[in-house]
């Protein structure tokens, strides 16, 4: 007995050794294939440094702080730096906590920290003069960018610098080379990104003891009015720290009796950079944690210590990365090869990075109302670009992250219920609405959930959101869209735009009206679902803008985009969107057949130079013909072909998108990420399907980039695609059976994934007609 | 039996109702003394708007919104504004909400309220031209100004203004004399006291509903970084509402998708005017309740339903009256006139305005960490004018207030723990430290608590805060004091006051390390008590600027205040300072006849206009002779000659004071009150007792101005002041008795006072040599 019991538990052990040694060999292997370096070269608006999964903190490097504006105009080179990094650049201001990803406008680069030693420089200094301030030439070979940890050499003083990062603290670790007494840490409370003339409202540092600081930063930026509180941690206490005020505005009383300039523990202001001084030994490494809260320094104190009580930066890094295998492992895919691994990966890191956590570890966020709130039950996230993610984004996580997704809709009504204007979030971020984009599709994600069944939350009260939204008769045109049935284009510009957008967020209140059985609300927004039909022209056969006295503008070009009643995406791509009626939009248009030679050509022609440059946020390489893959209005455009009776056109187009599109380069995106819509898009259909109408519980099936993939969902079971015979070349599906049963309609549920289960594609070098 | 307890029952029934009956009439009576009015022309600087005791709204008229700077320089008349309000200004800009009580500097003015009728203005045009905006002009005749009561008629615009107040409500009436739909509410965010160029940080308004609208005004004035958040309640709808926004340097972003000029219900930014427009009858009253918060909207809506539940203005001003009435019963006095009993009671009011109430009704308040703490056991309190202040308003509040002064002291210490300088407040409001004036004379008022016996505190870790203020090196010359025994005029200047302010503040850290048996303590600081020698300089005989070689600066006029080494005082007045050891004083300087006849020359000199115009603050009103009793540092002179053996010059000097420096009307002060200081003097005055040093139990005695005065102590004792005999021309003391008892010493005790009694002063007209 006592034999065969010791032999059973070896037996046991083994396994467990076994298991534990493929698991983290594999950990390793999905850990590697994330390159948070792809997109931070021109417009993927990326960001290198480290973060946790839908962290609070991203603490990255910034490569430059350029001005909103040179000799008072707008200076176009400020959009680089959305996320304040670009590949190209030969030198490093700074390492900052707040950065967004992927986005097409900006804001954050909160707390700016630089390391240096010798001759204190407050000032960052120029690109072309890097010895006239405290930034610091670089070079990618002395650069790290892996999940939740960054590494570089900073050539100018020979530190390295190391950066990861828990949910709301970032972690730095400096080890300086030489033994001085000069060496220093620079915070620069005026670095922001795109920090405009006055974008700072106020900033307030306090010096709590030698090796603590507290304090805040409020700006006035894209969030109109965003204060974000810190404590901050050294390792070691300083020698002495001192500030300069560059504003001239600020009054300066009875403070004149001390030297506030030096050692003197309050500095506030509205131009303020602070520096402290440390003693440092040869290859000392002087580390700072630095929290970040909602509402308050009390509750970055608090943060910090909770999250960070301790000065081990092995350890901090290595939990976040144990951190991020565990949301990588949700999908454990294989591709065609590593570079495609790299992408897949990659695209999972960038698609858990928004929205971010906006609540301190006790629950407490700070509202739209400006009050400071307890989220009951829920984690609050901000950083909603609800214009691209309720595409894809959303949906993406209904499948691997609801509970997630669930508490994002509860965020979502908390803003709701905080808005002054009563409406759902349009674009938000830190307790703000600041009203980008159009449309209102908080709707689509709420309809989403609900109709997927992830809706852990009061159905009703979400619905009455979504109306009392959709009713806002003072937002962007939807006064005339109610009443007209369109946004009339001379009363209210994109107004084409706004009126498909309109519709389908309507369909999207219905669904949810009518699976709720609110009948009057069903009728009322299933009516108006069809307004898509008012701004069909069958004369040009596009959308078009129409006016206020009924007539379609005569000015039209289906290439241009610029004031011609669409925004980001030209007739031509907009004239595809009526996600919830592809078949009676192509109806509409004519027959099935002359639809998809339309969409060949889509992908097919040249966009002149001259209608490209119109095209916001991309570079060349997000285009494809006149398909702008790189903004999102299309995303769903090459799974169209589903409804024209010719799926193996969805099939090429979408293996060619994710060829062309998507690179393992600092350059490898063709726009912005937008917040992980353009690597959600990569996500779905490299598994075979997308959610080409989100409130739906349909996917739409494409052809699988993944060789196999498992997908680990929440409720305990597995979901998994295997595509035998794929390849580069046999992009084409050949039949597809759903445990084991032939799948005739070219889509799926989403209650088939819940259900766990096999996904088959047989895969072949020629098209299935 | 029946019949008999009928009889008796009527006969406690007539008792009880005389009482009451006689309550009221007397309660009438004070309420009748009190003159909000006095001090408001010329240098007083009180205000005469609607408050309760301590309270955190003081609801007032604003005369003028002069700039801090006219042509890019300083503007002196802003000066006269330092509570909004002059007497002989003819118009009305508005009503706003917080407002300082007499002092010397300015800051507050928060929330400007003006009604108006017809076309809508939204600046407030000039004095000069008031049809160039919505001020209006009024006259004195319209006007009324009680206890927690104002009113005043616009006569631009008929309007009837009546204003009331709870402790964080205030309670606006305004009556619109025709039928009209253009009446408006204007509401100035840009509005404020010394409101220099760009005071405001912020400001943030949002519309709740068509009744209610919330916000908060943040700037950087006397007070660093200053928010004050507020929720404003209308009794009827408004038609429509708006705003206007006069900065250039706010970031539109996407705003502009609406129209956020009309009816947009969230109004954000550095400079901005909102409007509310209301359809009323002729006749109506439109009511305003405007509740504040040092913490949050939320706060301020909690303070609001709390506080102020019901519309009826009456009761609100009945109850907020009835505050005042129970406040000044605490000394029932009878004076010589009405006048008197006006200065009296007036006085008494004028002292029950400061510190002010600074925690919601949830007990939530501002820290100066700008976190949001709750006051445990304690009314927080704010706007500590200490310099001014320790000398005999917080002994009045030992006396008469005993449980808000131990609050002030808990106030105090949670200043201290929050105080990234680790100090107690030297002039501090609304969670800041503003540094003004001299010395760390919370030390006296904390000392003065405890050896009275008034410390329900932790009063150890009172005396550890006191002490590490006193250790501060690098506060206002303390480490050249410590390390020299006085501080050199070369390093630091008012170098005498701050060496004898400080000497005196040591003094009071050591009778409190005696009373707790801390020896160490106790010795160290009753040897820096001595210091005040260090800067007597026996060749001129006067304290006297010394240098950091050790010797007197040569440069020296006795008369002169400008860069003499002293502020708001003269070498002549400042060389009287030295409370803690009067005798001493005079033995220093000679012998007590010679210090007798100095003293007699102080008030009977000149002091040439060349010196008087350095002296700050005051009228040529608040001098007699060279004695400056518009400033605070000679307030306890008159009393030395109780130290010459010629307690008859204390008398007839003080008398003297009393008719000089104080009159019921609006020029009636000759300096600023210094929230209450000049009263508190003028109330222990009448009394016939005065704190020459707080932080004994001494009270010196002088010469009553009160016939007779019962002090009602908060113990249940009463103890009586009873002068027979005294007149205007019998102001000398014959003798004095303490419960029949003989008082030979010229003082009576703190604990005589607290075991209830009766002090009885004999009066005659000739001196009792």
């Amino acid at each position: 007995m006592g034999a065969r019991f010791a032999s059973h538990l070896s037996l046991v052990t083994a396994f467990l050794v076994c298991t534990q040694q493929f698991s983290q060999a594999q950990d390793k292997n999905l850990l590697q294939y994330v390159k948070p370096i792809i997109g931070t070269e021109k417009m993927g608006h990326t960001y290198p440094g480290a973060t946790v999964p839908f962290g609070m903190v991203q603490l990255s490097p910034e490569t430059d702080t350029i001005p909103y504006e040179m000799n008072g105009k707008y200076n176009p080179d400020v959009y680089k730096y959305c996320a304040g990094y670009q590949y190209t650049d030969k030198t490093i201001t700074g390492f900052s906590h707040t950065h967004f990803s992927g986005t097409g406008h900006s804001d954050l680069g909160d707390f700016l920290i630089m390391p240096t030693t010798g001759k204190l420089y407050l000032n960052p200094g120029t690109a072309t003069d890097p010895a006239s301030g405290y930034r610091s030439t670089f070079s990618h070979s002395n650069e790290t960018a892996e999940a939740d940890y960054y590494k570089v050499k900073l050539d100018k003083y020979n530190i390295t610098a190391e950066l990861t990062a828990t949910n709301r603290v970032g972690f730095h670790q400096y080890t300086f080379p030489d033994a001085t007494d000069q060496a220093h840490i620079v915070l620069d409370l005026m670095a922001g990104i795109y920090n405009y003339g006055n974008k700072n409202v106020w900033t307030f540092v306090r010096v709590e003891n030698d090796t603590l600081i507290t304090g805040y930063r409020q700006t006035n930026g894209w969030a109109r009015t965003r204060t974000v509180y810190f404590a901050m941690s050294f390792s070691k206490p300083f020698t002495q720290y001192g500030h300069q005020n560059y504003a001239n505005d600020v009054y300066k009383g009875f403070w004149r009796k001390f030297d506030v300039t030096r050692n003197f523990p309050e500095m506030a202001g509205r131009q303020i950079r602070a520096w402290f001084d440390f003693k440092v030994a040869a290859g000392e490494k002087v580390k700072i944690k630095f929290a970040l809260s909602p509402v308050s320094t009390e509750g970055a104190l608090n943060n910090l210590r909770t999250e960070a009580p301790g000065w081990d930066f092995e350890k901090v890094k290595q939990d976040g990365q144990a951190m991020w295998v565990k949301e990588l492992q949700k999908v454990n895919a294989t591709l065609n090869s590593e570079d495609e691994m790299t992408n897949f990966y990659t695209a999972m890191y960038h698609a858990f990075l928004s929205p971010t956590t906006y609540m301190d570890a006790d629950g407490s966020y700070r509202g739209l109302d400006q009050n400071n709130h307890k989220a009951n039950g829920f984690t609050n996230y901000t950083t909603f670009s609800l214009w691209d993610t309720y595409r894809a984004l959303h949906p993406l996580f209904n499948m691997i992250q609801p509970k997630r997704n669930a508490d994002m809709v509860q965020s979502m009504i908390a803003h709701y219920e905080q808005s002054a204007q009563h409406m759902l979030p349009v674009w938000s971020h830190y307790a703000n609405e600041n009203w980008c984009m159009i449309g209102y599709h908080s709707v689509s994600v709420i309809a989403d959930a609900i109709i997927k069944g992830n809706a852990p939350f009061d159905v009703n009260k979400a619905l009455d959101a979504c109306v009392t939204t959709a009713r806002h008769r003072s937002y962007d045109g939807l006064g005339y869209y109610i009443d007209m049935g369109y946004v009339p284009e001379d009363r209210n510009g994109s107004s084409v735009s706004k009126t498909l957008e309109y519709a389908y967020d309507d369909w999207c209140i219905a669904q949810v009206a009518k699976k709720l059985g609110r009948q009057n609300i069903y009728e009322e927004f299933i009516k108006r679902s069809q307004n898509y039909r008012n701004v069909y022209d069958a004369a040009s056969g596009y959308m078009r803008p129409r006016l206020y006295n009924g007539s379609f503008r005569e000015a039209f070009d289906p290439l241009k985009t610029d004031n011609q009643g669409f925004i980001e995406g030209n007739a031509w791509n907009y004239s595809l969107y009526v996600p919830q009626y592809p078949a009676e939009m192509i109806a509409l248009r004519g027959d099935k057949k002359s639809f998809s030679r339309h969409l060949d050509s889509l992908f097919t022609m040249h966009l002149p130079d001259e209608f490209f440059a119109e095209t916001e946020d991309i570079t060349r390489d997000g285009i494809i013909g006149n398909y702008v893959h790189g903004n999102e209005p299309s995303h769903h455009a090459a799974y169209l072909y589903n409804w024209t009776g010719e799926p193996w056109k969805t099939q090429e187009r979408v293996r060619m998108i994710l060829k062309k599109m998507y690179r393992p380069t600092s350059d490898g995106l063709g726009g912005n990420d937008d917040c992980g819509q353009m690597s959600a898009w990569y996500i779905f259909t490299s598994l075979g399907f997308y959610p080409v109408c989100p409130g739906s519980e349909q996917y739409i099936l494409g052809s699988p980039a993944v060789k196999q993939a498992t997908i680990q969902l929440e409720n305990g079971k597995t979901f998994t695609v295997e595509a035998p015979g794929q390849s580069d070349k046999n992009v084409y599906v050949q039949k597809v059976t759903l445990n084991g049963q032939p799948v005739l309609s070219n889509s799926i549920t989403h209650q088939d994934i819940m259900n766990g289960g096999r996904l088959v594609f047989q895969m072949g070098p020629k098209p299935k007609k």
